[in-house]
């Protein structure tokens, strides 16, 4: 299971102060706190400073780079951003993200295969979303042909298939659900990510909505998350649900999370 | 989603204790409580008190009958316990439960006949537990045969695939799991319930797990469980899981639910 932490964004307040006011260590402490509970990759987003996001997401790739070597997945949709980024980041990231957008594969591709990076594609295109199964693993299948024709490994492909609010669409988890099952079945070798935050739009107690659709998810063969691991209440959900999916032999890392306070 | 409430059962301390001093309001403290909370069925257990079982259980159904008509489940391992108490009993319960055993169907299934009851029937034999998915889904369809022989109505059956602890077997979930689906869409009109506390033998956390795997089934389609209803953590996962699994249109359930107090 390879968790991205989804902490250092700038679209939370904390992050956002600290990004105006160059406090370092505040972000550098953000990253620490992710890697000590279990993170496998630091997303870095700066998105939210519209027309100044290259200049704060490199100084957040710089100070991040000041404490640690894991690996960061550099967030943007604007693929300039990610391109004129990329020479600085030392450990080989995940790029967050590719759509069917032509432009953002006509540009990111070539990087991913240069810099030997992993990369999220979202079952997403230019001028449609999918929200059934059947459309998520259709646009799927075009992100593994145009990653594959780029020379990129299934490894380093991880399909995000979406999911939209159930408050307005009751079946939205279940076409988001299926879609992990057929994409993990049909493309051998692809991961499945997902962030969780949409799902609970507009519903109360959004946090146990969160965990609930994690779970799940990682039952139907979900690999990886972009999520808070430091939010010890959806990672006890995310250990479990790895217990419960067969995938912990002799629940041994539960049992290790458990020892070392992780569990909520 | 039907709860059979299962805090009425002997080999609880305080139940134990309630038995053997003949507190009434103990026992039906304990049915009002779980009847606010949400459950369908009272479940009501003394076998642990071997010899006595049949007159600790006809109080207990007297006592609760005092101040309830909700519908019990009649939770004994001994055909001939329940024959004798089923006359008393004021609204018709369910029977908890059948095996393929012969003597379990010879005298349960014409009861439930008679007596227009709902039954839970174990995938288990007199010489053999149904381990994987496949032996468990068999015994399901032997259970259905036996059912629909005495005249019984699919839609009367509750069908336990029964769960084995993940800490001696990393598959024993999945096999649950992948048996509940199969008996829900082999069987139209069969329900299958589950009881959770197996699942977390032997490790830390336990009503994590319990709740993990009741969120795992119900996406699954499981539509009933033996659970404690006023276990809050618990029942705010399973009505998540009902948002998630497409079961609680516009997430209105949900909405009440915690409107009233009662996710946890």
């Amino acid at each position: 299971m390879i968790i991205i932490g989804e902490r250092i964004n700038s679209s939370r307040k904390s992050i956002s102060q600290a990004l105006t006011s160059h406090d370092a260590e505040f972000i550098q402490n953000e990253a620490k706190a992710q890697i000590e509970a279990g993170t496998h990759y630091l997303d870095v987003n700066a998105g939210s400073f519209v027309g100044e996001e290259e200049r704060y997401l490199r100084w957040l790739i710089e100070v991040v780079q000041e404490v640690t070597d894991y690996p960061l997945c550099i967030d943007s949709p604007h693929p300039e951003v990610i391109k004129s980024l990329l020479p600085l980041v030392k450990t080989a990231p995940m790029i967050n993200s590719i759509t069917l957008e032509p432009r953002r594969l006509e540009v990111i591709l070539p990087l991913v295969a240069e810099y030997k990076t992993k990369v999220i594609g979202l079952c997403q295109a230019a001028d449609a979303m999918a929200e059934t199964a059947e459309d998520k693993l259709t646009m799927a299948g075009h992100l593994v042909e145009k990653v594959t024709a780029a020379g990129v490994s299934h490894d380093n492909l991880y399909i995000d298939p979406l999911v939209y609010p159930l408050a307005t669409n009751t079946d939205s988890a279940l076409a988001t659900l299926d879609a992990i099952e057929h994409i993990m079945k049909e493309f051998p070798g692809v991961h499945t990510t997902c962030g969780l935050t949409n799902i609970s739009y507009g519903l109360p107690n959004r946090k146990l909505v969160n965990r609930t659709f994690l779970v799940a998810a990682i039952v139907r063969g979900l690999d990886s998350a972009i999520i808070d691991p430091t939010d010890k209440m959806l990672y006890g959900s995310l250990k479990a649900a790895l217990i419960i999916g067969g995938k912990d032999e002799f629940c041994m890392d539960y049992v290790t999370a458990f020892r070392q306070g992780r569990l909520g």
